[in-house]
């Protein structure tokens, strides 16, 4: 992935952030599980992982039911992080849901965007949809 | 990564996927019940809605129990795109949640684009945080 | 608690719901899907059945967030009954559960209840823990 | 609680278990939070009790997935126990649950079991139905 910040100075958009964010978590999954907690999620395996999203999910409709927007904001960006540790988990990223939802949604301009981000990730080096190690 | 700001120059269509997204649920949530699924689950009210985030992220965990990546994806999505229809439900955009997680995980850069569009949204005419309208 | 045994001697009908109604779905799983509820529960296979549970706990979530007793009631029976279900995919039965709670939580009796119950069923003719025939 | 285990040697039912596993609970949440771990859900609210269901829900849907007849029984009890907890917390009891099941199910003489154990209950000392002590 190649970042050259002249090119979007100024625009950079939701889906940089998720990408950044999934960089994020192919670096700290292979980290100290003593250190950091991805890592320690991806050392307990898959099942702790999507415990967790089961977890926010709950606590996400709890913090809807308290209407406290800020909890809500809170609670979605674990549910959503903790999503991305499942997406990692078998190789994928934040651009195939994008992707997915683009073009469910027919949304013009973007379906062509997630297309284009899945063909650059397809001709990378990262080998996709790897079986995670279970343990 | 390679942007070319020409492709999509003043054409935010390539870059928020999730900020039109979320400008294709407000528009639709105020729609038909009978046409649209949004304005359906919408005039259902916050609990349907909820109950939504509950079910795709159980239906997310079966899919990575099956470990199918196309699953995965598709669930994934819904359970992002319902999450959005209850942060929409409080007035609430993906910015902020992409802010929440720019800030946690202390992306550089990622955060003053997420105050930006935090403050470029604070200045636009919807009101935000609005309490909802329960049926 | 007052048992007044005479009030029901020799009527199993008053002793164990759990068990009837586990019956009671034996005997309903095996109908028509077109007729039957649970039928159609199991005709559709064991992810219909789970998107249940995690959809009755998010449910149950939701009616104990507003506080409304009777709906926390409905909604835990929907929550036990669809896990009844997912028991039922497997071959096991709420006497199992029983077991289980009784002997984590150290009840004098109720271990030998569930035991008990267990071995009568064991010797019944019912084959335990079958795969369940998935579609 | 007034056992005459004479009386129903041999018919214990699972309302029973169920029952006197209510009664064990309401001892324990009165009790030092750091020596049960029912004193310490509900010292720390509703939202830690709710929070547990949405997570042993996510965990049997995750057994299940696997097949594990063992696991499934476990994370089912695991289940049940906290939703009787949030039960508790609600001052509702199984047999109000029970109740509700037999009612739908349109099962004979468990209605009135059921019945008859509500009005016992009703009569009792306990208030019903309080609001729970959020923290």
């Amino acid at each position: 992935m190649n970042h050259d910040p002249s090119k979007h100075a100024g625009t950079a958009a939701s889906q940089d952030v998720l990408e950044r964010l999934a960089d994020v978590i192919e670096q700290r999954r292979q980290g100290d599980p003593d250190k950091s907690y991805v890592a320690r999620l991806f050392h307990k395996g898959t099942d702790a992982i999507l415990k967790k999203v089961g977890e926010e999910a709950t606590e996400t409709v709890m913090a809807a039911k308290d209407g406290d927007p800020q909890k809500i904001v809170y609670e979605v960006a674990d549910l959503w992080f903790h999503s991305m540790l499942a997406l990692a988990r078998f190789g994928l990223r934040p651009a195939d849901v994008l992707a997915e939802l683009s073009r469910r949604e027919g949304l013009s301009g973007l379906e062509e965007f997630a297309a284009r981000k899945a063909r650059e990730r397809e001709q990378a080096e990262r080998p996709r949809h790897q079986d995670p190690q279970e343990d």
